[in-house]
C-alpha cells in the first residue's frame, strides 16, 4: 500500500466505491471547525462607490455630528415663539420679515424681538430666534405676513445631532452594507471604507470529455456548464472567482491547479474513487484529504481537505451534485472566509408536500421540487447528471439524515431557487 | 394664475402645503397603468460570462440533447446484460475485458458476446453492449474481473437527451438567470444570451446645502447622503445609475439635468411646495406633474410624472423620505422597466409587535423597527431626516392606509433589510 492510499481516510475503498460514507453532520463539524481555525479574510480599504454588498471590517463610529447645526424641519418663519404667544386666527399677528434663509445659507445679521426669517427646511436656524412657525400657520395681508397660530419654544427644529451624534457607533463590525449604511458613510465623510477582502477562489474543472463554455456539443464531448455555473456561485457569495479553462484529467496538471494561489480551491470531476479520480489521490499525496464520501444523495463522492493551509473542496463531475455540493459546503465556506454567514443565501418558505419523498434513514436528500400556490412536489427527472431538473425547479427541500422521508400532506421548508 | 401653476396637480397649494394628498393606493395605480402603457425595455445580446442575474427576453429553446450519446453512469463495466443474467456471489461470472473507456473516449472496435468494456462514469456506450455493472458487483481472482450479481438490460445508462431534448424550452421569457441557468445555457452551446437591457437611471440630487459624498461635513453644509444611497439601490434593482454630481438649486441647471438622455429621472431634494422646490414646477411646465403629494409618512413631498415620455420621480431631500420613496415609487419602476418583478426585493417574515405603532386612517405609514427573537419594535427617533433610524433598523412594516395601528401583540408581517 503507498503512502498516497494510506493517507486515504477510507482507505480500502480504492476501486470498490466507498465502503463507508460520514454523515453530513460530521462533514460539516469538521468543516465548520477548520472555517473557525481559519478564520475570515485580512481587510482592504475600498472606496465608498464600490462598498455596497461588502462586509465591514471594523466597527465605524462616526467622528462628526450630522447635522452639525440647528435646522428648520418645515418651510415657514424663524421666531421667537414668546413673540406670537398670542397669536390666533381672531388675533393675527404681523411678523417682521427681515431676510430669508434657504439650506445651505446661514443668515448671521442680528435678529431684534418681533422679527422674523422666512426659513427653508434643511435651513441653518440663525442666532437670536428659538421656533420655526409652519408656513401654513400664517396668513399674507396687504403683502404683510400675520402669524395665526402660537407654538411652542423649540417647535419644528432638528436639533444638533438629530441623526448621528458624533462618538456613535454607526455600524458593527461584519455588517453587510445596505443603500442606507453607504448613505449614513457619506453623510459623515466617509470616502473610504475598510472591508473584508473577498475570498479569491481558483475552481478546477477537470475532464477530458469537457469542451469550454461558449463551444457548441459535437461528438461524445460535453460543454462544461460547472465552470459557469461556478463561477456565478462564488459571486453571489461574495468570492472572486477564478477560472481560466478546463483542466485535463492528468496528474501534473491538476497538481498545478490546485496549488495555484487562491484562498480556496474547488474542483470538478475526478472527485470519487475510479482510476481516473486524480484529485482525491493527489489531496492525499500532498496535504489532507480529510473527507471523502458523504452521506448524502446526490453529491457522495464529495471530498473535502486542505493543501497548503487553504480549503480544498471536491465536487462530483455531474453538475446537480456539482451544484449542491457547492451549496453545502463550498459555499458555506466562501461565505465565513468573507466574514458573512454561514447560511443559505436562499429565501424560505412554508408549503404542502402533495406526493411522496422517501429518502433511506443515514442519508441526506436535496430534493429540486415545484410549487403550485400553497402546494409542492419533486421534480420528475431528477437524476445528479440532469441539470435541468434544477432550473425546472423552484427551490429544494432537504430530507435530514434521520428522516425516512414525508408522506403527502407533510408541512415542510422549502428554499426557493428564485 | 401661470400655465405653471395651472398645470400642477394640485394647484391652489402652492407655498400654502398640500391642501390635499392622494392616497398611496391612487398613486402606485397610476404608476402601474403608466408602467403597462412603457413596458418593459428593449434587449441586447451580452456575452453569457456577463448574464447572471440579468433577464431573458426570449424564451430559450435548445437546439441539441444533452447529452447527445448514451453514456456510462456507474464506474464498472459495459456488458450485454444476457450475458450474466445467471451471475451470482455462488456463480461468478468471469468477463473479457477487450478495452477501457473514459468520458469523452469513445471505443468504437467490435465487442462480441461475453465480452465486456471497462468504462467509467459519463463515458459513451459503445455499440454491441446495453448495460453497465458496477465495479461493486464485480470481484477480481487473479487478475481476471468476474461479476458476481445480475442486472437488467440498460441499467446504469444515462439516455440521449436525458438531461435536455433537443426542441425542449430550457427557460422561460422574463427569467432572472440563476446559476445553474448558466450551467444549462453553457450546456447547450448558447455563448451569447439575449436580456432585457438595464434601465438607465439618471440620479439628480439638488441641494446648495449639499457637499458632494467624499466630502467631510464643515460648516453649514452637510454630505450628500441620497445620491450615493439612490446609486446601490438603483443597482440592486438592475438599473445602472448615472449620477454626474449635485445639482444647485438652479432652474436652468435642474431643466438639463431632468432632461439628460436615461430611461427613467429620480430627483432628491425640492420636491415640495416651497419657492426653492424647483422641480415640481419644472416638470409641470415641461412635462406632465402627475402626482404630487401622497398621503403617507415619510415621504409625502413626493412627486411623480413624466417629461419625453419617461417617467420623472421626485423623492423628498430627507434621507428616509428618500429611501422609502424609492422604495415605494422609484424601484418599483426600474424593477418594472428591466422585466422584474414590481415586488420588493425584502423577504418577509411574521413577528410579534411588543410596543404600539399608531397611524391616522387616511395615511401610509413606513415604521423602522428592531427585531428581538420573535417579536419586534418600532425604533426610537425615526424622523424622516434621521437616516440613521434605517441603518440601525433590522426591516420595516407598512401599516396601510386604512389601519389605526396596531397594538401590542399584534403578529405582523416585517420586511426585512438584510
Amino acid at each position: 500500500m503507498s503512502d498516497a492510499t494510506s493517507k486515504h481516510p477510507n482507505a480500502d475503498v480504492r476501486m470498490r466505491g466507498f465502503a463507508e460514507r460520514i454523515t453530513v453532520e460530521k462533514a460539516l463539524a469538521w468543516l465548520d471547525a477548520e472555517l473557525a481555525r481559519q478564520g475570515t479574510l485580512g481587510s482592504e480599504t475600498i472606496s465608498l462607490d464600490d462598498a455596497a454588498g461588502r462586509v465591514l471590517a471594523v466597527e465605524v463610529v462616526s467622528e462628526v455630528n450630522v447635522p452639525n447645526f440647528q435646522r428648520a424641519m418645515m418651510d415657514g418663519y424663524a421666531l421667537r415663539a414668546t413673540d406670537i404667544a398670542k397669536a390666533s386666527a381672531d388675533n393675527a399677528i404681523p411678523l417682521e420679515v427681515v431676510a430669508e434663509c434657504t439650506p445651505g445659507q446661514y443668515h448671521d445679521g442680528e435678529i431684534r424681538p418681533g422679527q422674523a426669517i422666512r426659513i427653508m427646511t434643511g435651513a441653518p436656524l440663525p442666532a437670536g430666534v428659538d421656533s420655526v412657525l409652519p408656513v401654513e400657520h400664517t396668513t399674507v395681508v396687504d403683502e404683510q405676513v400675520h402669524a395665526v397660530r402660537s407654538l411652542e419654544t423649540g417647535k419644528n427644529l432638528g436639533s444638533v445631532g438629530e441623526d448621528i451624534r458624533g462618538g456613535d457607533t454607526l455600524l458593527p463590525k461584519g455588517r453587510v452594507l445596505r443603500p442606507q449604511d453607504i448613505g449614513v458613510l457619506s453623510s459623515v465623510g466617509h470616502a473610504q471604507v475598510e472591508v473584508v477582502c473577498r475570498p479569491r477562489v481558483r475552481i478546477v474543472v477537470t475532464g477530458n470529455e469537457l469542451l469550454p463554455a461558449g463551444k457548441k456539443p459535437q461528438g461524445h464531448a460535453i460543454v462544461d456548464a460547472n465552470g459557469p455555473m461556478l463561477e456565478t456561485l462564488v459571486a453571489r457569495d461574495g468570492g472572486v472567482p477564478h477560472h481560466p479553462g478546463i483542466v485535463p484529467d492528468d496528474r501534473d496538471a491538476i497538481r498545478a491547479a490546485i496549488e495555484d494561489d487562491a484562498d480556496l480551491v474547488i474542483t470538478s470531476g475526478g472527485s470519487s474513487v475510479g482510476q481516473e479520480d486524480h484529485v482525491p489521490t493527489l489531496l492525499a499525496e500532498h496535504g489532507e484529504l480529510a473527507i471523502h464520501g458523504v452521506a448524502m444523495r446526490p453529491a457522495a463522492p464529495i471530498g473535502i481537505g486542505t493543501l497548503k493551509g487553504r480549503l480544498v473542496v471536491l465536487l462530483p463531475g455531474n453538475p446537480v451534485a456539482c451544484l449542491w455540493g457547492y451549496d453545502l459546503i463550498a459555499g458555506r465556506a466562501i461565505r465565513s472566509l468573507g466574514g458573512r454567514t454561514k447560511d443559505w443565501p436562499y429565501r424560505k418558505t412554508t408549503k404542502t408536500l402533495t406526493r411522496e419523498i422517501k429518502s433511506p434513514v443515514g442519508r441526506l436528500d436535496y430534493v429540486r421540487v415545484t410549487i403550485d400556490g400553497d402546494q409542492f412536489e419533486p421534480v420528475k427527472s431528477s437524476g445528479a447528471s440532469v441539470l435541468s431538473s434544477t432550473t425546472r425547479a423552484d427551490g429544494f427541500v432537504v430530507v435530514p439524515t434521520e428522516s425516512e422521508g414525508h408522506a403527502p400532506g407533510a408541512r415542510l421548508s422549502v428554499f426557493l431557487y428564485d
